[in-house]
């Protein structure tokens, strides 16, 4: 892999991903850099920087094998090994998050989760353990979990966050909507659910154009 | 405002209003094109850039006026009029949405929520109403919603796409996994809840570099 991949790049591979997955499915096998571009609403030479900046490489003449740059795409993106989600908040974010039925397929699974309201403890969960928050510090470290999912209230996901990371757990995925303190081997990718819904009222804006 | 803005400006622009947000939370009036770089993860280049291109004017050797540029930016992205939405699908994700907390503070207002399981129309919301699906045709016209959720099962979200056109909505948050065909004067944004899971992935994955 080349060194330096821009977060613009990195942002993008999601889309990548799904759209060669879709490729894969209509049964495409290679596609050039101007029809990727059109699906995608990317221009040709983007499409050619982007793969290039990863490491990844077409055929002159031919373009993408469809299958092999999914898999490249996925090893990149460390989606070709599964992972473990601990979920921290059994509210309504925490239960979509636990339920989302594609997470699953992509090889992510929920270990369980853990809530402070001892009714919400009680209710559980149709398919996954949720526990008392006081368990915490027993439970996760033999969950052999690798991600924590904060789904708990902004006042509380500071704390949170400092608990998972004594427990052991460097990567956290935080809905919360807050600016937390990150310790320096830790990586957060915060989820901030209005900027799609900001993009749609700019479309609706400027839908005249 | 200038004519065309690409859709990766569009992209950043609600971490723009986001950041100049907290910005004027901590008391700051000006700052530089540098210094927004910094916090944003951007270039000085990039940043004069985008905001160039959405028509925002610094000023030279001062930079931007945090509040002038904020309110610019709310207005382009029509953040500032009041939305209302209604929210088709009353599960998990739908009940997520109806009560993330930062989205009536951002003006938007959820004007109820429709469902097709009795069980979950009778349990309802403690903040909300929950209809019968069967009450939409009847309802949505008397909502004066401007925004469809789309928080229905994949199979069904097609079917609730053409039904909320049909009753005159033109605008749609999809968060089901599945590509809608869209009438040409409609405009959705798909929610990915996958993609920022997956930056994640990619960023434990070249945590070292």
């Amino acid at each position: 892999m080349s060194g330096y991949i821009s977060d613009a790049v990195i942002r993008r591979m999601p889309a990548y991903n799904r759209n060669l997955r879709e490729l894969e499915s209509e049964g495409v096998q290679q596609i050039s850099s101007q029809e990727l571009g059109e699906r995608m609403g990317l221009t040709p030479s983007q499409i050619r920087q982007d793969i290039n900046s990863i490491g990844g490489v077409g055929r002159q003449g031919r373009g993408y094998n469809v299958r092999e740059l999914r898999e490249y795409i996925r090893h990149t993106m460390g989606l070709d090994q599964p992972h473990r989600m601990v979920i921290l908040g059994a509210g309504r974010i925490g239960m979509a998050v636990s339920h989302y039925p594609n997470f699953l397929r992509e090889g992510f699974v929920t270990a369980g989760l853990f809530d402070s309201d001892p009714e919400v403890v009680a209710r559980g969960s149709e398919t996954l353990p949720v526990f008392a928050v006081e368990e915490i510090r027993e439970r996760i470290p033999d969950m052999g979990a690798d991600i924590a999912v904060i789904a708990v209230p902004a006042e509380a996901a500071q704390e949170t966050l400092d608990l998972v990371y004594e427990l052991g757990i460097r990567s956290a995925w935080n809905f919360a909507p807050v600016d937390l303190r990150v310790p320096a081997d830790m990586v957060v990718v915060n989820v901030h659910m209005s900027d799609s819904l900001h993009i749609l009222t700019y479309k609706m804006n400027h839908r005249e154009e």
